[in-house]
């Protein structure tokens, strides 16, 4: 059970941080964050609560994550279904926190596409939803390797949380043009539910592609990297 | 004693490179800082000093991080009162050796806002006094569930200073435009002293809704979090 | 074998990582990453994947890395020709991967430079031959001397691809506007590759300059740093 | 002989790539690094070249650290000439390759200020001496109250290099607009030199404000913080 609850905090802490930084501080005239401070927002969620709660759960914060520790052998498949409705939980959560606050915000109408994922039309600079398959694929895939691989018994002890969370905000320098970047399935529904509309019709690719992703990961970790 | 000073010198650090990088540098011609760099240098203030002297005092610099502690069990009541003051103390005057540095400055004529907290009209962006005490009461929650979680004796040894500073830096990336970001009474009752006029009737919610947020997180991490 | 696929991913992910952060969100009007962005995108590429692979191959990732690192007496010979081509296959099927992605981007008609590196006509701000010869020599040797004194059993354990990483966004700070960066002819051979034209007659200094500088920091390394 | 090697290579590092960065990248066109990137650097040189050479001459690349050591018991005094020699060494024959390639850039005519420290008028922003003279003093005071800390033998292993680089970066992000940041006679010194005139005769305070807060920082160590 406090599994469950450090789960739904990492979660929560993910979107709330991560997606509030883009929401209220991306586009402030002048002086806003960019992508650049979003890509260190969303790593810097993983990394806090990685070194506050990983002890706990293991820090996944992301269904894709637990899906892909499953396919490589470190993550019991009977704990997917509570990890992942307490990821989803917590996802939801801080995306009603983040619109309680906006709506508080002097002239505010109605939060537009809020932090959501996309591809063609919605996507930020316009790619297909091929290059968004393949994008969203390979990223996920690289955030398993990085995730497995420095949490092998070989690797230094006590870096993971380092490596994972920066890893986070490296997939987002590459990659918020393209989707808005999601490697995240809870992060992406938290926000499409609230932007709705069809940024709901296109979740579909940010569930398939961030698993397929995390899959062949562990199948390719398992297979190459896992013994000596 | 050496505790006290400790507090004294890592505060002061706080409010002189995080307040001053905000009042020198942000907002520079084309090459400033902007929100990245002063989400950055708070940050690195707490990541530097709790390196420094978190051996000495556990480097809190911020009184709400004391409470939190206080009521996670890790900090003994009796001690509070000197912390308060030393951090107060510190974080004054740093205020004032930023006056002193900003008042040499070619054409200056007074501080205005300073690197003042507020919400309302006060709010960098226009938020509103719910939307501020909200995002400040959620931020320091996390801020404290950073910390209880990354010193657990379970947690990695050595790392919490980088978890702490960056989940600083965090909170800044976040929430600066909806407050100018406090989470911290000490540092927000600082630059209120300076700046005068309606920040000083505002400074209420800085203390108010940060030390909730610390208390509520210190109580969560007793009950889920802290034992096996 | 495992070692090679290691390599494989590693500088796989370098140039996906690193080219696609500058080909894909560099530029963005107004949010865009900027050199900043990509200086970190390239270093964070080499972190991630030291913490993940470094255990297996070393986490060399570059070519000039391999042979310095063998100037100096860290790595045989014999492994060389093993080492660099699959640093080549992979740099060169991320090109290949970021090719299809940008593709598929609205408007797109061709690569134009991609991300390739440069001097002279080519060079991003006008750098002579001279110059791009003098800055990637030196870059690439501090580079190795930061890889062989951060990886000597006399440094701190485990916080090599931190130092590493970390070193490579610094060099790439300095020098984007020099050259685009190399230290790495991997990089720039899967880059030219796609870009054709004048980058391809200019791919011999982004091999003889790098590697030369590699090859003196190891002797700079062995002859005064090495031993006790 | 070989820890003035270490020195030299530091302090050469530290000047190529901080200074380096100001001088080519942080103003290019829309995608400059800004006084960001710079800071980022500055601070990247340390912490690379403390975790190269760190373990074998103690890292210091500044005459002030050196002295601040000394003043705090950590340094012997005999080795401190050699030591600020070897770093000036560094320092002037970084600033030479410096000018050796910015003279290579087309349209070159002089180098200006370079990367000078200044007050009054050769002040970024416009900051009187005093002004310069109080930041520079605060500054490197608690630049050597963190290194003096986070070397100390309670501190956690093998971070000091994090903490003091990052440290330098976070110094840069509050002072560059005012004196474009020295806390390092040596390197202030390799600027003036090429950059000549007024720069020339500004210097005595980047050796003065430095050197004496680096003093107050050894003897507060040595009083309060220093023993158990």
């Amino acid at each position: 059970m406090k599994k469950l609850f450090a789960e739904f905090f990492g979660t929560f802490w993910l979107v709330f941080g991560g997606c509030g930084s883009a929401i209220f501080a991306a586009a402030f005239p002048e002086l806003g964050i960019g992508f650049v401070g979003v890509s260190l927002a969303f790593g810097l969620t993983v990394l806090t609560m990685a070194y506050a709660v990983g002890h706990i759960s293991g820090g996944h914060f992301n269904p894709a994550v637990s899906l892909g520790l499953w396919a490589g052998g470190k993550f019991e498949g009977k704990s997917l279904p509570g990890y992942i409705v307490a990821q989803l939980i917590g996802a939801i959560a801080a995306a009603g926190v983040l619109y309680l606050i906006i709506s508080g915000k002097a002239g505010f109408t109605d939060v537009g596409g809020f932090a959501s994922n996309g591809y063609g039309d919605l996507s930020p600079d316009g790619y297909s939803m091929q290059s968004a398959l393949i994008a969203e694929f390979v990223l996920t895939l690289f955030f398993l390797l990085i995730i497995l691989g420095s949490t092998n018994p070989r690797a230094p002890k006590g870096f993971a949380p380092i490596a994972i969370g920066l890893g986070l905000t490296l997939i987002h320098l590459v990659s918020i043009p393209i989707t808005n970047t999601s490697v995240n399935p809870a992060r992406s529904t938290s926000q499409a539910l609230f932007a709705g509309g069809d940024y709901t019709g296109q979740l579909w690719l940010f569930w398939l592609a961030p698993i397929a992703g995390a899959i062949v990961a562990g199948v390719i970790h398992k297979a190459f990297f896992d013994k000596e």
